[in-house]
């Protein structure tokens, strides 16, 4: 079963029509037919799987393209954790609010920011170690983390896997930490579910914003309400031939960002970190 | 110019044995023949460029890239600024510490978590807006950011222009919201110096640490000390070759996190991040 393809003969017509697709609307600006990026335009998010598990060597290949990303003074402040035991991914699951995807997926991979490979070789090299009191050595860690954690994300892909990435590691960071075993300084910060999708359960290339609105020239803009109205219009259309609620856009942010608890837990994540990092600044 | 085909040339060898290159040794488990893949594998960072402008449909495609990555509860959290006028892209770069990447790139783009945009939603619907009390709300945007450049850097490489990532936009970055005009809740995760690789200076592919040690399985492993000393021995043997001072690894790793002073102001970026966020926790 080949993702990349389905794209194609699900719509029977060309794959760089998925540009269409992804802004509601032909921009007949962003040229297609290169094979990499038609790959990055064709993305969904998969949450169903079959139950076909991860070959090997296919997750060694997606961590050598992990690992083939940039990453800042070569530092290569991650790691990532394979978790595929169907006990212990429940109970990873169960720190993570119990998704779907997950308890579906037949491997999900925890990315971590991980300094405490670097931190021990500060030691051993007797130095002052003073850039961990920092917690940008975390962002620095997240920032690659994130980078290598896409780069695989397409790797499955390209190998005919679907992916979704699970923020809800967040939710409960002390506890996941201390179920992985993690050291100091080393922290999760996004989740990967990986698998075969589902045939029955495939997902449309969902619209974004317009590019008007998310790339500024020189100085930033702040968008027009008029702009974000557009946009809603978009959605509104998608999730009707979805046979979804059409309930636009701005209305669902509004709710996801209005109240703590729709965090989760997440509210205690920086917390975390400076715990995690023992009273850092 | 094609960075993709340069590779196979400059080594007059199969592009799969960029593993190779990856690992300092060949790697059987990893398998190629995939172009998707293939491109990530070869990636390296391009720190000289020709004078070449990037053309603005190429930012489109790199965008459209860049849109299509997952992003969490489709909030679409960050938004970039194309610094390409030499004289602002100069004043940029005195606050990025006068990078010869970033002056000899004819595009620089700064990559922002950017959470003005749903606060506006959020205020216009009258909500609590409580989430933005939580730097939560900047973690799931730098996640997303980072996610988006990633795809935009393999678009613009897949499109023959190298890139090289610049973490120095947080070494000041409450100077640089302020130059770029950024609102509240918006600030600078990363930057992305673009061009057209200069032929005279392409770069070699750079080994990584063994999958050995970046990646666990179900729980946490701490790696060995002979480990590290493995992969020093790879990258002394690869800044040999390079006409490098051939210091290893774990030297420099020591070096870059000793002191503060490295860090060269990306210590104030938490205080800054509390700051763009008004006093959140």
């Amino acid at each position: 079963m080949d993702y990349y393809k389905n794209y194609a003969v699900k719509y029977g017509r060309p794959v760089a029509d998925a540009v269409a697709d992804r802004y509601g609307d032909a921009d007949s600006l962003v040229r297609s037919g290169n094979p990499i990026i038609d790959h990055m335009l064709m993305h969904r998010s998969i949450r169903r799987f079959t139950s076909d598990p991860v070959a090997e060597g296919d997750v060694r290949t997606a961590i050598a393209a992990a690992q083939s990303a940039a990453t800042s003074s070569n530092l290569q402040s991650w790691s990532v954790i394979k978790v595929s035991d169907p006990s212990h991914k429940q109970e990873v699951n169960r720190l993570c609010g119990n998704q779907g995807q997950i308890d579906d997926a037949p491997l999900m991979l925890v990315w971590l920011a991980d300094q405490s490979r670097n931190y021990a070789i500060g030691e051993a090299y007797d130095t002052q170690l003073e850039a961990f009191d920092y917690l940008e050595s975390t962002m620095l860690g997240m920032v690659d983390t994130c980078i290598a954690a896409q780069n695989a994300a397409l790797a499955f892909e390209a190998l005919g896997y679907g992916t979704c990435f699970i923020g809800a590691v967040r939710n409960n960071a002390e506890a996941l930490a201390a179920l992985l075993q993690l050291p100091a300084r080393c922290v999760p910060v996004i989740g990967l579910a990986v698998g075969r999708p589902h045939p029955r359960h495939d997902s449309d290339i969902k619209p974004r914003l317009s590019q008007d609105i998310v790339v500024h020239d020189e100085v930033y803009r702040v968008a027009e309400g008029q702009e974000i109205t557009a946009y809603d219009r978009v959605m509104t259309e998608f999730q009707g031939k979805q046979g979804m609620a059409p309930h636009g856009w701005s209305g669902a942010v509004a709710v996801r960002l209005g109240t703590r608890s729709a965090l989760h837990g997440r509210d205690r994540y920086m917390e975390f970190l400076r715990v995690a990092y023992m009273g850092t600044r």
